[in-house]
């Protein structure tokens, strides 16, 4: 049988979602948790990686399971919550068709990257990133509708992202007011890797100033790595919705 | 020239706000703050103080200075901002009347406790206390309104307080409904110490049919520390707002 687990994770501490052998990881912990559990060597499949530093308040996974008759969902789930660290959070756990993916049956995944500003806020010191003094909001926004629609994003890939294409179907990237400050949400298709950091980075250049929304659209139409600005660091950045294809996923009871 | 500064801070690594020699508390971080920033030994006086781990989403300071012509208000409280660590954020600052005290002029205080419940919050792991059973509430605000008015709190105070005495007005205390889970929130004239907790942690016990609501009021009349069920964790707890005098904080602009 196979199952869709839903987590949040704080991913301060870990290099990522993916397993790498002898670094914190997210899915390691997973695993060691439904492995102890489940009392046999058990993976997820996620729906895409996140990068060292970035958080999700929604990633799903997907794994196979006999569960005991002793060994309700419900059962299965509180001991989850037992067993996963504080920063990692089991959301909800439900069974899929045997076919659903994780990752292959995600339509759209949205992220969010939230801005503290102008007062600091203490609580969000590690979930959001702090400026000073509040960015142009419209010239941010002028530049990200630019995006809008079906682009070649290796303006904002990384040099050695490994990805085959870099084409993306972008539905949604626009700045709105927040709690405390501004939140960028940017619903896509796909992402290509550091896509998110670099597109919030050099946004934030136009929204200082040194950039106009014009120069944002050349950069995007010239599929050249080498102009896009900084990154904008990991701290801010969630993956904060995965949406599957319909019935893969029931409504919440 | 007399100033109020209001501040926001996490309280996990610090030993609550009162100065003591060789220790981090966040009264020590403000005034090196204060005395770097105005090149003047600078003392901050508190409306209260916050125990061991325990947060502040509104704490208020006042310190005494003679600002330089070249220093503006909104350039002390910008570098203020760039001077303290991350963890403490300095929210507000303006002129107060000089017989204006942070701990004298307050006539209010509110605390809140948050509960996550029943799913857990990785992002509030240090900033909420996670229950994987929701507790009874109904049960747990028919015991905290036993408390409205005037009481001895002698039952919910730390046996060593140092008090003078233990009677405190209380004008609001109940748990609402909160983003994934609960708050409890808590207002009087003044609180006695580990008040908070040791009220929180007895109402869980009432919320976990451990305790019934009659029995926490004969507890409150009873006036004996001993009878008390253990201090809800730090974590959870916020100092939330302290209400002065008409006149002391102006209106924000």
């Amino acid at each position: 049988m196979r199952y869709f687990l839903h987590l949040a994770y704080d991913g301060t501490h870990y290099r990522g979602w993916q397993i790498q052998p002898g670094q914190p990881t997210v899915q390691a912990e997973v695993d060691r948790c439904l492995t102890q559990i489940l009392r046999r060597p058990t993976y997820c499949v996620g729906s895409g990686r996140t990068d060292t530093g970035v958080h999700a308040s929604h990633q799903v996974a997907h794994f196979d399971a006999d569960l005991p008759d002793t060994l309700t969902l419900d059962l299965l789930l509180y001991r989850l919550r037992r067993a996963l660290p504080a920063d990692i959070g089991a959301l909800r756990l439900h069974p899929v068709a045997d076919d659903a993916h994780a990752r292959f049956s995600a339509e759209e995944r949205t992220y969010d990257y939230f801005v503290a500003t102008p007062v600091p806020d203490p609580f969000r010191r590690d979930h959001a990133l702090y400026l000073d003094r509040t960015p142009d909001v419209a010239a941010m926004n002028e530049a990200a509708a630019t995006m809008i629609g079906q682009f070649d994003f290796t303006s904002f890939s990384k040099v050695k992202g490994g990805e085959n294409h870099y084409v993306c179907y972008l539905y949604e990237a626009a700045w709105h007011p927040a709690p405390g400050g501004l939140v960028f949400r940017i619903r896509a298709n796909r992402f290509v890797r550091g896509m998110v950091r670099l597109v919030v980075g050099t946004l934030l250049d136009v929204g200082r100033g040194r950039m106009t929304p014009r120069e944002f659209q050349e950069l995007l139409w010239a599929c050249r790595r080498v102009d896009a600005s900084g990154a904008a660091p990991a701290r801010g950045l969630f993956l904060s919705r995965v949406e599957y294809e319909p019935g893969i996923v029931p409504e919440p009871a």
